[in-house]
């Protein structure tokens, strides 16, 4: 973690320029499923967007003959999850959660409101999952919301999802070039199964 | 307008002080909206945000025990409409406008990549459309897609839409209290025209 004069905290920039890269290896999950979805959009398979961060503004300078510059704002907390959009006439909403523990995901970074948000649009009809990637294994999976409420009501440890529970459970992301995480692959075979 | 010696332009919250409000007069399109969407999650009817305001993040504070704090921050343009959610297992994708004029709409403040944005979800099935509020009439109209593109390509003067266009073609929503415009009750004529 390297800390600029000004106080801006790099870390991801830089950390990257020291490994080599080969394909997607090294790229965040976000970064994957964000050309994942412009793959899909480009070729007319899906419309989803990552949602912008919600951002609480609280003072603008407004120079002359220049854009309007924030000098005072916080991060919010999400009242929904950061994907949707649609496929094939269907609402898709999704989380994204990467880990690099081997054995399990914490939830932790998944808060209540994010998992209300899920229930009320399964309820509505949407198709809603979690997206999470082991970097450890290389492995992505999607885990529809049926089976996170399933695992988190029944669990004796709902503070986190096994690795092993997701390899059973879950449906595995395809992985490649384009697009890097074919998670649409999977709601598929979702889709096949449920509805 | 007034500027207070931060530089922080206030006008809204100022000008809404000197008149006395009747319901929701005074209250812009988006509040309403949002009240109109809090109304129709609480009542499980649909899930349906405003997407956060996009906002290009250049320098960050990192005060020891407290929040994150922004110190460096601009305005970047949307990629997408504002609008998105899932009413009965349908997306819903819908960009909102108000205008003071009481004759046309002005598109000035739509810009090309959102029409693209619209074009793409409502190929992908989606129900795509205009709410568009004039004030001076106290009238609120849904415009589906299909009409909003069948009338920039045919009109001779596709920079504004007229008023008397709109009240011929686009769906008048319903106000209230709760909820304070009742899109949705214009989608449902949509949805038995068309789909």
């Amino acid at each position: 973690m390297v800390k600029y004069p000004s106080g801006v905290r790099v870390t991801r920039s830089l950390s990257k320029k020291t490994t080599t890269q080969y394909g997607s290896r090294g790229m965040s999950l976000e970064e994957r499923l964000n050309q994942s979805n412009l793959f899909y959009t480009a070729n007319r398979i899906a419309i989803i967007h990552k949602k912008p961060t919600p951002i609480q503004v609280v003072k603008v300078d407004y120079p002359k003959r220049s854009a309007a510059r924030i000098v005072e704002a916080y991060y919010r907390q999400a009242s929904t999850t950061d994907y949707n959009g649609v496929y094939q006439g269907k609402y898709i909403d999704f989380e994204a959660k990467e880990t690099t523990n081997k054995t399990r995901l914490p939830l932790a970074n998944l808060p209540q409101h994010q998992i209300e948000h899920m229930k009320n649009c399964h309820e509505q009809g949407g198709i809603v999952f979690l997206i999470i990637a082991f970097t450890a294994h290389q492995k992505v999976f999607l885990l529809p919301y049926e089976m996170l409420e399933h695992y988190l009501t029944t669990s004796d440890n709902p503070k986190s999802i096994p690795y092993d529970f997701l390899k059973e459970n879950a449906y595995e992301c395809e992985q490649g070039l384009f697009p890097h995480i074919d998670y649409l692959k999977a709601v598929d075979q979702l889709l096949e199964r449920s509805y």
